[in-house]
């Protein structure tokens, strides 16, 4: 019989036990800091009807980059590809039953058919956090900040990271100062976007191919003057919203917070506030991940705007912070104790003893490989249990156990009682 | 402009908050006990190559009850209607790399595309246990207790539900030596798995339709003597492994479970013990879950049959046992202080004493509305809090706030330092 592949599907990953050991300790570490901030977990399913898709959401992603397919019933369904749509739906369907400042996260796993490569799979997890229901600089600030708590709660220090920061609002006001039209601004976010990535000579001819040679010339003239566009423009209120959120975080003690003219992001919902956290370690230096401010997103299903603030960080890029910055974890032991049994053991008892030790709280496996004891003893490391415990006939009727720390080799003669406190 | 529909997909659900704190108490409880058995969490991606549905599941499954799709690569794809396949899949391809027992657990969504109705959805999340390498009833035995301990540690007594037992292999044998071929073997299984659903008159006759006349009406009247059919060969290894099984559960003080002969469960894939936890209260009367033995499914992916037992318990039907026993938990409150902002309050300061009480562990939310202190302190019953601390400008000068148990409506004036203290 021709065998079938044990390979997972392309761009996807299988997660065996000690890789979700590491998946959890990032699941874990974002949970338990945004619950501290007070966000209150949702989810959905990963199917949605595909028209959410179709409005203000970048063009790239509802053409070529998402897992769609028609149902039975005749529905268009796309594997969502990312949670803000999905969030904003949500919110909408029930936006009188919250009162403001309604925090929400989610980890959902998103899907994007898109060539596998470093940082970039099929399907890969996100921790997304946003804030609805308020307008003010107060609620960008938060989310900033608790963007930057997360690196930190990583083990990342102020200086691993650097927070970029612009408004599309303010972006809208300077180019539309300068007379560029508002149907050509989305693409030309796109290539400003692209600015430092590529050559000056490239940038030049692909904004002049876009739009043309004069508008083209005076747009590019000021971009190049970098950071100081922000004080072109003091009477606009969206460099004002910029600069307070700014001021917050500058005033909450931020030192890698940057104002940066060409980040734009990729979607085309942002109506405000965007920013990234970008990687300031020269070997892996690029945007691990970021977000911003969609004021208008829940116009797609209702009457009214909702304010809406929030961001995304993706575990793969997570990880490769992590190893880059030798911020790992130490592997966290699962079992509190491995059984070995001796042979002719009476297994039944064994489990009697086991599911004692389990109402004490403690994790208990049992080797029941019926493999003699030496052999069962030399497998421990690959257990992943903190000690180990040897009952045979003799163990029960004596009521005397040998219990081992698995990796001083320490050993003690307990009795049942005593191995909680032992262990504990 | 043409509003989008908030609802989600057809047949899948929304979890807001209020809803997810139900379903993580439903994981939580899950893992707790899981992880108390030794169990180590894997999972994988939701998209798996459909050639891995097309042997040995259950026909129904294949051919019209799943999502499938071709993707651009020119492969064949199906969001998993179950976990087994891709379980042994893993296992299959790391086999050496573990010493038996392998046990594992995950909780998977999975997909089907069937009429949503009570207790079905088209995505639902399932726990998924199994034990890989044994090949003996103490392997079983664990798995059905585990299954039992779930139960209990949802708060169900022994008497709130039953387990039902069979062996496929018994029935092989014992239907073998009444001269069934084994071509029509899964057939009939379908129906004895029908049996006490529909008339005797009906049964009889989809047997006979099925069989023909002679071999039917021997098979039928060997059925009509149910539970004692397990003494009608006893040498038969099956009904002594059976058995075994039973009385180490007997023996470990089991006093609900039953040997069940029609019992078959719908997959094609196991090889022996087959098990069910049914719900013994009448207004519910049904499976909950089961599973069973599958000790050639890895004979798919490598040269090599690895003994598996295992089983899926699923969300919904939890769900729906929980509230038939009206076992639902509590409302738990998921941010220990929301603070309130009087007028006119740096919110700056604010978010410094937050930020310092969350240090301490607190998850702590800070009403950033602006709207005026009455009408923050009226929505305090949505926000899911235990305690709210009043802060202004008064209080941040005198260093004394109001601290207010949100339930009791119990008030202290406290320093910051006290906080903690008050709280835990």
């Amino acid at each position: 019989m021709k065998k079938l592949s044990t390979e997972p599907y392309k761009g996807t990953r299988d997660f065996y036990p000690e890789n979700m050991r590491l998946q959890n300790y990032i699941f874990d570490t974002m949970k338990s800091v945004v619950e501290k901030y007070g966000y209150q977990e949702y989810t959905a399913s990963i199917m949605e009807e595909s028209d959410i898709y179709r409005a203000k959401t970048g063009e790239e992603i509802v053409n070529e980059q998402t897992y769609s397919f028609v149902d039975r019933g005749g529905r268009e369904v796309t594997l969502r590809p990312e949670m803000t749509q999905t969030v904003a739906r949500m919110i909408s369907s029930k936006w009188q039953d919250y009162p403001t400042p309604v925090r929400w996260y989610s980890i959902p796993n998103l899907f994007r058919y898109e060539k596998p490569q470093k940082g970039r799979l099929r399907e890969h997890f996100q921790l997304n956090a946003d804030i609805f229901g308020i307008a003010s600089p107060f609620a960008d600030a938060e989310i900033i900040f608790l963007a930057s708590t997360l690196m930190k709660n990583f083990g990342a220090k102020e200086a691993d990271f650097e927070i970029r920061i612009n408004s599309r609002e303010f972006l809208n006001d300077f180019v539309g100062s300068l007379g560029l039209k508002e149907e050509d601004r989305i693409k030309f976010y796109r290539l400003l976007d692209k600015k430092d990535k590529i050559s000056e000579e490239d940038f030049k001819s692909s904004v002049k191919n876009l739009l043309g040679g004069d508008i083209a010339n005076k747009l590019m003239e000021k971009f190049y003057f970098g950071e100081a566009i922000l004080t072109m423009m003091p009477e606009s209120s969206a460099a004002k919203y910029l600069n307070s959120v700014i001021d917050i975080l500058k005033d909450l003690g931020f030192k890698n917070i940057k104002f940066s003219p060409t980040l734009t992001r990729g979607f085309d919902y942002y109506t405000g506030i965007v920013f990234e956290v970008f990687d300031t370690d020269k070997s892996n230096s690029r945007s691990l991940f970021g977000g911003g401010r969609y004021d208008k997103l829940s116009d797609n299903f209702i009457d009214q705007s909702i304010p809406a603030v929030g961001f995304g960080m993706g575990d793969v890029t997570t990880k490769d912070f992590l190893e880059t910055h030798k911020l790992l974890p130490e592997r966290n032991l699962d079992i509190d104790i491995y059984i070995v049994v001796a042979g002719e053991t009476d297994l039944v008892s064994v489990y009697r003893i086991a599911d004692k030790l389990r109402e004490e709280g403690l994790r208990v496996a049992i080797d029941i490989s019926d493999k003699k004891l030496p052999d069962q003893l030399k497998v421990l490391d690959k257990r992943n249990a903190k000690f180990v415990l040897v009952v045979g006939s003799k163990e029960l009727e004596d009521k005397k156990f040998v219990l081992r720390n698995i990796k001083t080799r320490e050993e003690k003669q307990v009795s049942l009682d005593q191995i909680v406190g032992e262990i504990k």
